[in-house]
């Protein structure tokens, strides 16, 4: 039954439990997105929604079976059937059949206040519900992950009772049990406890592991069960999900796979868990932590001078582990000498000549600290970085510029014209032109209006359009007065770039992101033809 | 020895430990507030300053000395010796001495490989260290904590040589012994075997622990300690420190109070534990994530229909604590995956007359999933889902609306006002009005003419101002013509509320957004005066 290319399966819920964290709402395509960024890490089991109660979500699992996954295996999640109904009656299920994945996940009721008070069955209709359902799936062909909901609280309070819902689901046909503390409200002893309970009375099966963090324990209670002998692990990725979220599987893979040396992920990704993790974050819209551990942007600053000089002796006199093994970085606030070789691979790929003694990545890294301090963040921007060498090189020279720019919203129009309208002028070597747009919004306005008079003098600009626009405040405090980042996505149809834009004012910023992304594409484009 | 008020002395290391956290910089006077709000939540000693590394600490300690504190000790913070000198000649323990208090803490080595590799001393130079340290600074009258710095890590290299080190303190007449996790990356049972291994060598004294967060395990490792005998913990209350953080005491006390049933702070400190770490962390300009265990906005949001129907059929069914034991709250949201009950919930705070068998339900349910489908989003915005509610109830009249406006943003300017500027005319009963405002961007100068207009005829509305403002593209499909919403937090100065727009033109999102906000506060006015 074991997973024989890793030693712990990696179940992430960022789709289904990490989507009832407050705040967190997931378009179709943002799904898409981050199934993508979790197979491209490598997790084993993606589980992506709730057909049952979400009925968007069919639509969703309708589209990924499209997508080419390497690693990952999609699971639709639904509960044991109604009370007191046939499973194959039962409209939940019959929507779980139809998100057609192989895989699904069942939850069913392991405490027996839950199934009294809550459910209001007797135990035994409860143990047939959950038998039943099981039976019905496995019926149907697919391999199915039961999850012990509030498992924990039940073997606290009937032992014999909580261990027989989960025999009953392994009887059913269960390919993997998983025992959930639903609450969050468990220390890692009693988890540790019960789970050595259910590994022991389920040799060579594949036990599981779902954590909740209202005690802060999510990462203790994880590693206690895989302790216990826990092969299957569940949570979400940056670590959100209802209440206080999930175990942060971001900060737990280092733990389990650098101190308990379990692999969970395939050869070469966990240097790449910080960047895949701000990319789903990213696309989740919330902000990782910068003191979160491993992959935190402070995880490896040393602030303490005691601390610096016992590291520039031995490493792991104030880390624990090497910054490198999980793509970070070490930061010395007092003495600034870490992060230049990043940057010196970065401009490598630009400019083959530099190396680390060229005053470019002196320059550069000033340059970039100064950036940094106002709000910009090259991570999603390559373009933009690009940019950036290349004036800081002084090989760059802008094809362009916006002599002036005027974009207005109105309500109401007189008909004739869009809510927002915008016209521009721009300066190509001694030529100006001016052109007019509307648009939905001012920022459509504006870019219509540029991209408009540049494609006079560029025809190639014809074919680029915009693919993807965020929008970011960075620091709320001052309301809409607010520094404001736009993150821009073009396409030519062969290739996308991405570009950034900081500013206290929207207009702007996405100014600035729209003369990089067109200069980006007029640069490539001038050097395909040299 | 051990305290009779407490069954765990809480030591906060905030104003040092805290204060080596990336980002925190500290002025004296957030030190003398950070003390005051830590004295009034009860805990036992204030680890305020190194004054021997920062003699800046020295003003604070003098000025401190004049507060008067009602629960807490403050603690002046420093090393042994240097090697190869006489504790009576070293300055920074002079500088300790300065500082006047009572009480100091001393670190001292344990780790053998930190002895010879970053001391560069022989492993008996280093005891005698930490003897002669303890022997002066108790000659001098003071109490003294001993804080064995990377006592794990020494105790999993050399334990026996990590033993000798603690008993030499106590030797030396040390009162408390605190075993340290410096580097934070031990895990529990490391933690609780050599805890164990100090508390059956020295029974009857107090041992204490010192956590870091870096592998997210600060909470159990301090829990694991405490269940192995240590009856005095430190940390930070918000939790940040060097690096990855210290331990975070707000989340610690209430699973050593509630769950573990130790007295950690006097009788009735419980409750307001969620109000003053908002405290201490608005004075260290840090914000308090939201889904922090138990003092989190989010800490008991509840998205989950089945999580809501549960909750209210019995509280403990998916809430690990009551909320109100400290001082938090449980929220309902609406959303598409939470239930019939959650709303009738939400309703019956601002109709209690409304019943689950409410016409209005059945058409806010209905109302709520088509604005959902267009990319509407209740969940952070309280004040326009009770809006929504009293215009389905039928009690909401518009006490204004927007006629026209108009906002421009170019550049240049003529350089007598702002890049973006507005102007707005509002008809409020049969009178209109009009104004104009600029500001760094359009929102901002569409704001400042809104409510320049309406102050005319509510003077109230001078005091509101906004606090966040956050944007969210729903869809990136279209790029800058995607759907955007635009979530407003606002105050005046008494509370907050939030509000939410949401358009394919990001004005009119936050025109949709800025009128829900001050319809909001000029409905709840007006009922004050009823």
């Amino acid at each position: 039954m074991r997973n024989e290319k890793f030693d712990i399966e990696i179940l992430d819920t960022t789709l289904r439990d990490g989507a009832q964290g407050e705040g967190i709402v997931f378009s179709v395509r943002d799904k898409l997105a981050i199934t993508e960024t979790l197979d491209e890490l490598g997790v084993m089991w993606i589980e992506a929604g709730n057909p049952g109660s979400n009925p968007k979500d069919l639509e969703f699992f309708r589209l990924a079976s499209s997508l080419k996954l390497k690693n990952a295996k999609l699971c639709a999640f639904g509960s044991t059937r109604k009370k007191g109904t046939k499973a194959v009656y039962d409209s939940q299920l019959i929507s779980l059949l139809n998100a057609k994945t192989e895989n699904v996940v069942i939850f069913g009721k392991s405490w027996d206040m839950h199934v009294n008070e809550v459910l209001q069955a007797d135990l035994e209709e409860n143990i047939a519900m959950i038998t039943e359902t099981i039976a019905f799936l496995k019926a149907e062909g697919r391999s199915v992950i039961y999850d012990a909901e509030h498992f924990f609280d039940g073997w606290v309070s009937n032992p014999a009772y909580a261990l027989s819902t989960v025999k009953a689901a392994l009887d059913a046909g269960a390919d993997r049990i998983v025992l959930c503390d639903t609450n969050g409200g468990n220390f890692p002893d009693v988890i540790s406890a019960a789970a050595l309970a259910v590994v022991n009375t389920m040799p060579n099966k594949v036990i599981g592991i779902h954590a909740h963090n209202d005690s802060g324990l999510a990462l203790a209670n994880t590693i206690a069960a895989v302790q216990a002998g826990c092969a299957h692990v569940q949570g979400t990725l940056v670590g959100f999900g209802e209440r206080c979220g999930n175990t942060a599987l971001a900060a737990l893979i280092p733990s389990l796979e650098l101190k308990l040396g379990r692999r969970c992920l395939p050869e070469g990704s966990l240097v790449r868990i910080g960047e895949l993790t701000r990319r789903a974050a990213e696309i989740a819209n919330v902000i990782i932590s910068d003191d979160m551990p491993y992959i935190g942007a402070h995880a490896f600053s040393h602030k303490a001078g005691m601390h610096a000089d016992g590291i520039l002796k031995t490493q792991r006199s104030f880390e624990h582990i090497n910054p490198a093994a999980v793509g970070n970085e070490r930061h010395f606030l007092i003495s600034e000498i870490g992060g230049r070789s990043a940057l010196v691979e970065r401009v490598k790929k630009i400019d083959p000549s530099v190396d680390k003694d060229h005053p470019v990545i002196v320059s550069l890294a000033e340059k970039l600290k100064t950036l940094e301090a106002e709000g910009w963040a090259f991570e999603g921007a390559d373009a933009s970085f690009e940019i950036l060498v290349r004036r800081e090189l002084g090989s760059y020279r802008p094809l362009f510029s916006i002599a002036a720019y005027r974009v207005m919203s109105e309500h109401p129009t007189g008909g004739t014209i869009a809510c927002s309208h915008a016209w521009v002028k721009v300066l190509v070597g001694d030529q100006y032109e001016i052109a007019a747009s509307e648009g939905v919004g001012p920022v459509s306005a504006l870019d219509g209006a540029l991209r408009r008079a540049l494609t006079h003098f560029f025809p190639n600009l014809a074919k680029v359009r915009l693919e993807d626009y965020k929008v970011r405040v960075i620091d709320g405090k001052d309301a809409t007065a607010a520094q404001v980042r736009v993150l821009i996505e073009s396409t030519d149809g062969q290739h996308n770039w991405s570009t950034v834009g900081v500013s206290a004012d929207i207009i702007d910023a996405s100014r600035a992101a729209l003369v990089d992304s067109i200069e980006y594409k007029l640069i490539a484009g001038a050097e395909k033809k040299n």
